[in-house]
């Protein structure tokens, strides 16, 4: 399904060892592995025995890949409101690329300063899909569908306090829009949104 | 408080009988009476004896002035979302015109057709205060707040199905708002968004 | 966007005369007019003045268009779990078609008797999209999204009793699935999973 | 919007190192830089840069103005009803202050001993606007609501325990407050109710 | 227990053919008994055939005793806050006076209009025990409380719309008041709450 | 109300500082002085400034009287459900006794074992209220109430896990209980039950 | 599995005329029909047609069988907590007589008068499984588990009011039960209890 | 009940010292001690005092038998749908060894990958009850329970983050599974699983 990351390592609740365990088994049949939320510190602990591997932290992704990633499928744009969505955010946009998709990155650009979108519509249609990452009020993918035809993934982040409660708020937003053309994702779930949007540019792609 | 309407009644879960009562009791004793979620029902009933009420079914409001209401305090912009939104919009444009404020109706600009909403800016800096009113995803408010530097008033109102949970999507929503500025009622309660707005207005010319 | 449905009616809470209405207004002025919610009381109503509307009760959705509407994008399948959701289904399914998709229907697949699903394997793979619909556990959407590699919209609908909760169960069965792969729309909102769907045929199509 | 306070930073979530780098950003280009829900780690850290920020460790808020901040607009009067509510109104009246209003304290007058309440009944007819913060069950807002004239914004806050549900309770009152004429913000807002309410002073001075 | 009402018929979700077959069953052994959340219709059918049956529909109430009954215990005081709680206030105070207590009604004395409870201050001394009802905020059981040193028995109510929740916003209130001295019984239980406050009467005057 | 306990101290979410500040304060005035909710190191830096204040680790209480503190009303049984309910149950019982109430501490009888609970009866039939404190499913106050005809003041506390909620599981069994006599407190609310409790024995000995 | 029940229809939601389709069908291929929640107009419609078919509407059942049905499987005990569970309780016993076990009634032994459950105690001893009903507070099924060893099927009821949400009371109160050997069905499942019971009767006798 | 398991002890909540305490205590009396929830950390200490106590880590269980403990009753067969289900799973695991039944372990199983279930099935008819343990969607009891006749405990497992709420959601999609024959337990409890489970196959073979 991922071309190459045959099983991906969810790292969150995992200790560094065992993290390492997991990061280590697959490496050894696979020529590609992808790990998604990891600390620094699982980072330096893999790295220090596998330095092929690559970190980046803004999106708290460990990677290793033994031949070339490069784009092969449809752009995907990766849109996000507020500065505290970021690591979502990155870890959507670094998965559709590791998938080898071409991906935009369109960051803070929050319905509380609608303005900032205005100036992307041009970049928004030359995308095949479009994935949204917001929390707090999660306006943004609603506004975002109303203003293109591209298909819409939401992602609501855990982001904000009080009657957030943890990314409900945001998730019932995005579930209960006016605009019709939007999938909703778990709360914080960039890698799935993702992977989603990758299947769609694929599919387009290799048409059945 | 509310300028000649001591006390206003809340007609929902009365019976047309128990609304006449209350409104009788009132109209013996004040030149004015207010009845808020009046069905066709009751307004036909009270009407037949004090035909000097006035029904209007699109804010389910039925009242009497025995004086003229003219406006008197600064101007109160009403906006709505969706069309289902309406009869909450009315309540609280119509009270807030009975409560003799300025009012102007900006109707159907929700977010997922967002350009109609800008047509409407120069409008919302005359008023002195906003009220916004949306169910659903409940964005606009936010939107609203993000443009002008008014005061904004929220009200979720229950439309919608599903996940919109009543009107708790649209609540969460308003309540989590990255634009400050905005101050939430409950849901469906266009009546209690205009009493605010016109203590604000008036707050704003009788200065303490 | 909706290719000749410019503006589309939601007939749930709208008296039969509000419905005429509103379908009265957008036939005026275009080709083709679509309502979804729709009673039999309503589509009668609607009928008798425009005898050329067309309802499918099955998918509660009355029609009209004045130019043939036929196949130009990409294959949608439609899948449903049990017989309370075929109302849903039918939604999704009718929408799909009237935004000129080519449609199949595998319905009646649910996880408590999953050998039936085995058999649709192949037709899965035929085509470009997936819209899978299931109400109380919601378990179908994962389970078909680990059989394929195409991208999945699902639907929980408000079928079931007792902690099932509205639809509640099923939609957060459907976010928190394990097989990536998988966007969520509003419970029992086939139209909305239609949309997106086609969105996605279309933007594969013509590439940006 | 802000008077020289172009964008808050809200340090909540932010590493020292974060904040620090969002604080010197602003203080580069502006006169005034605000920054909430600020650990007295972090302002160690941003005043040892810039010793010019001043530190209100009760309000958790770090400021800096090149200009002298002088009350201009009309007063508030902010209310708290328990001790432990007090960092929440510190935030909200502070912020009122820096916004450049005129701000009264009137704190520690919960329910439970309403006749503190009483002896401030004048002082808050002086006011323009009342900002009311309480947590548990959050009934004074609807209290004060009921004894003056003024627009009350009513702030939930998450003290407690058990069934407050981390503010659910307190929240929850106040949207149902029998007394019209209150609108709430998020939970802990105190940042939120110092802007709406500096909106009305300025709305009602500024008059459009 | 209850004196002569050895099982209490509730009769809510009870047709009223089923409500006379308790009813007749139990009034051919037993001297008194009660029926609560009876309706009109199931009332006259019951006095068809048991004349002696009386009922107060205010109350909801069908008892029938062939003794008298007569005040033995101490004071029960009932508060009500709103029109709307009345019926769950008289089920309250009917059943404590078919208990054989001493009763005072003092009802509408809300937080909206916090003056109109001073004037009962005494009267609450007078009581041994004090059950205060109320709907939507629910705020009125914690102001008594802090006034009085009478064990306070709150009864949340079910009216209310939007985000009451069906009297859930009531009774987390009253669960959370800061006033100590308060037990909380489920919403609309104002047969619960009768029953132990005469539990408490007789405990005090039955010392053991 | 408290009998020389004017003001307690809440000391949860104070920091030891602060918990003394209040404590020297309360201490300045008045003979008697109560805290509740103190931690071991609280509790060591206050007796080091007041050594006459006495400790109780298993209630979590620290006091100070200089005045003899000896029962004067009447008895109060504090019945618990399992081990992990004990520093509530001891909150409870500990503040009933320094109320100057006698008080029976039965424990570890929950309905897992219900023959335990059984050789109490009479016991419960000596006391003139009881305080039943249960978590995770919290049947025990409706037990007890279905034995006795005294009144009970039902104590739901969070031990437990999953679908316990923090105690939610246990509250709304209390509420929904069967036998009626039962009012319910905050979960974990130990020392509400007990003001409660004894605000009961004092109205029946000192009558109105 | 269900030994000639082979489809097992869920009436609630269709109407007669759709009940009646599936029956007819099901009756062509079978010597067994099963259809629960049956009403009593679609009993009536589907035995004008099917004379044969048996209607027992205590427990909402109609079934057709052609060959005699005798307990077969070891006994399965129904306990029940109120009359408003009958229903219930009812369709979980019909149902395993049905499906060919020994069925023994034990009704109305809720946990408010806990003394008549305990003249049942040998009767539970000769089951080889119990199926518990009980709504409102739902204790009856972790009062039952502590004095037997036998397998507990728990069934919460969506009888009671306020608090109890539809049965979500009585469920967690279930799940929460600190006997352990409990398992708990959906709220109102009797139907579902009764197949698992008839499971473990089998799973015991005809030993894999 | 337990078969010289006389009492169990659940450690998490209890501090090393009060663990070994209760160990302490039991092991005087009884040939056979379980205690569940147990760290690294209380392991050791225990271990210390009473060396011929075993610690299973992957369990996190702690026992200790002065007897032989071998299979007596039939097999209980324990699928997990992921590895972080692992915990859960092995406690139910070993709970049912230690209470002498014959126990297969079918890991790592998920609806993801569905086809790794296929080749366990005859296996699955070997075992006279089934333990299915799953998080996040929670799906797996329900494919299992339609793919055999036997019974299933259903364990919801709190993995996963987001809308899983804590386990909430894989409980609801076990509770309205279409697949009947599912007994569900508490979250993560998978001692009460195997306790009930045990039940099962002791009261198949000492039939009553
Ligand atoms: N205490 C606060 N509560 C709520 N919102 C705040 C607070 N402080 C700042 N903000 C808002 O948060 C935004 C900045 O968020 P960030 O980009 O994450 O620093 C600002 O535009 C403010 O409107
Ligand atoms: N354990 C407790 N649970 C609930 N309320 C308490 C507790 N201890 C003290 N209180 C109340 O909390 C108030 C003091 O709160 P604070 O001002 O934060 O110390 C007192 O008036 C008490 O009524
Ligand atoms: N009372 C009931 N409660 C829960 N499930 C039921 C009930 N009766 C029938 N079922 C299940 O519902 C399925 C049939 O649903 P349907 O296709 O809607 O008639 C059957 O396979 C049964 O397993
Ligand atoms: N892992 C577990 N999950 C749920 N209940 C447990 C568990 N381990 C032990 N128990 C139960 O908890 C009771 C002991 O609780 P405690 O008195 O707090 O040690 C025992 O009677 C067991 O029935
Ligand atoms: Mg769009
Ligand atoms: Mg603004
Ligand atoms: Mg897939
Ligand atoms: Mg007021
Ligand atoms: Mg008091
Ligand atoms: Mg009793
Ligand atoms: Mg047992
Ligand atoms: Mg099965």
């Amino acid at each position: 399904l991922r071309r190459g990351f045959p099983e991906v390592i969810f790292c969150q609740g995992k200790t560094p060892e065992q993290a390492l365990a997991a990061f280590r088994e697959l490496a050894g049949h696979n020529g590609r592995v992808l790990a998604t939320r990891v600390s620094p510190e699982t980072a330096s602990l893999i790295k220090t025995e596998l330095p092929e591997a690559q970190y980046r932290p803004e999106a708290r992704i460990l990677f290793l890949s033994r031949t070339e990633i490069k784009p092969r499928w449809g752009r995907i744009a990766v849109l996000s409101a507020g500065t505290s969505d970021l690591p979502v955010a990155e870890e959507a946009a670094l998965t559709a690329e590791l998938l080898e998709n071409e991906v935009s990155r369109i960051y803070d650009v929050g319905v509380a300063g609608i303005h900032r979108l205005f100036s992307h519509l041009e970049e928004l249609e030359r995308a095949r899909v479009l994935i949204v990452v917001a929390g707090m009020e999660g306006a943004l993918p609603g506004v975002v569908a109303g203003l293109t035809d591209r298909p819409v993934i939401a992602v609501p982040t855990s982001t904000g306090y009080g009657a957030s409660f943890g990314g409900l708020s945001a998730l019932l937003t995005m579930l209960n829009t006016c605009s019709p053309g939007v999938g909703v994702v778990n709360i914080d779930n960039g890698f799935g949104a993702a992977v989603l949007a990758h299947l769609i540019t694929r599919s387009g792609d290799e048409k059945p």
